[in-house]
């Protein structure tokens, strides 16, 4: 016999039990629903690479994406505003005298020659008009794109917050993986 | 007095208020759901990545899933099939003579010695009977993977329609996000 | 007239048809929800690369996620214990002597000056009581991290069992996919 065949007070509490449910197992997968975000590692501090990055940044953060970028290791370099000598161990020291000291002096992943391929990367981009690499990161911060430093990183490196780009937000490999765990795409570029 | 207690039409609606509730938050669960998909930007020009982005196109379409690969920047090069340099800038030319004409001049990203690396590769396949690059990219056509072709990196590297493979999409990063914000795994190679 | 108003054996059905399409639908949702798991493909066989995927990996375990790194290419030569000549042809050989036999000689991916770099930021960590990439390893293996080895890969380097970590797991291309359409986030390092 059915249970839409049984009449009365036991009917009811039947179905109420299984709507009951229903709300349940609803409410825990909404719980886990990824949000409305894009979350990356921007790990490359190559000029090309980081282009990539602010390009996909700005494009979800216009089509109403969350973004977080979280800058580690070689991509510390690209949200470098200057270099200071003070508080750096020998080691930090030559470490920050090869590596470039802002977004400016970004070397290109493949035929870099001393920082000529790179300039050409960006005449060409120059000249078809588009957008620099500090014009993208400004319309990133326009958009309220997350930029966000690794400490563990900065660290290591020696790279005090002085020397980072001004309102930043700063996070370890668990502000990361609390971003990527809830985000609809991730990059590690 | 719980619910399941009342008698009559109240009891009636308090349920139907619920499952119409339930049915519109399932609703706009399902709206979200991740396709049966998997997105890939194709950003490297070298052969071992690109490599392993057809194995792992190829395998996923196999496996059923929709496959979207968006070649960008370096990536454009290995889905180019001939060079022109009528209607390049100066720039654009230089570009050209220095980048890979085709899928088969692309250099390994290590130990590539002005292509012996890449050869080496190629031979070492050939050696165990896996599919050359390729075979891998005729079998990914041939397996409904979309090729995607970033117009904007076309645009700066003066790269025409003329110079890729037949029959390819175009799109923008607007493409790549709409596609990767609906996909159950991305990468980004 | 709404079905609130209606009497009787035809509301219940009615009432229960819903419930049973809702109950279907949950279901089917429930069976493709991602799992607490992370994913990531370590293709690239330099030291500061690894580092970040075993720090992710590591991180990601700690905060009860599921974690498979599937090994392939350069990134096999991080997983190798000793490199043994018998059994491989000429090319592998050469390749062998090419590439790091263990973990411990990993190149760094910029700067590496013949492994300068690469032991220069081991001591930069040192310096800072960063966890080594050995013990970050270790550590993996501790949380139960799934270290997976691509077959295909092996295959084409001639790299045997024998030559690589104890304990790992094998797999292709299905492997990972398996695991990456099933991921909360998944990582092409």
């Amino acid at each position: 016999m059915s249970i839409a065949d049984q009449p009365g007070t036991a009917d009811r509490q039947a179905l109420l039990d299984r709507i009951d449910a229903l709300e349940k197992r609803v409410t825990e997968m909404e719980s886990e629903r990824a949000e409305d975000k894009v979350s990356m590692v921007v790990f490359s501090g190559d000029l090309d690479r980081v282009l990539a990055a602010f390009v996909i940044a700005t494009g979800a953060a216009a089509m109403g994406q969350k973004v977080d970028m979280y800058f580690t290791f070689w991509g510390l370099t690209a949200i470098k505003k200057r270099t200071e000598m003070e508080g750096k161990s020998l080691l930090q020291r030559m470490m920050a005298m090869m590596t470039p000291g802002s977004s400016e002096t970004l070397p290109v992943s493949r035929m870099n020659w001393f920082g000529a391929g790179a300039k050409m990367l960006r005449m060409m981009m120059k000249e078809r008009n588009v957008e620099s690499l500090e014009d993208l990161m400004q319309l990133a911060r326009d958009l309220d794109v997350n930029i966000i430093a690794c400490d563990m990183s900065q660290g290591v490196m020696g790279i005090s917050d002085a020397e980072l780009m001004d309102d930043l937000e700063h996070g370890g490999v668990g502000t990361f993986l609390g971003s990527a765990l809830t985000s609809k795409a991730t990059l590690f570029i």
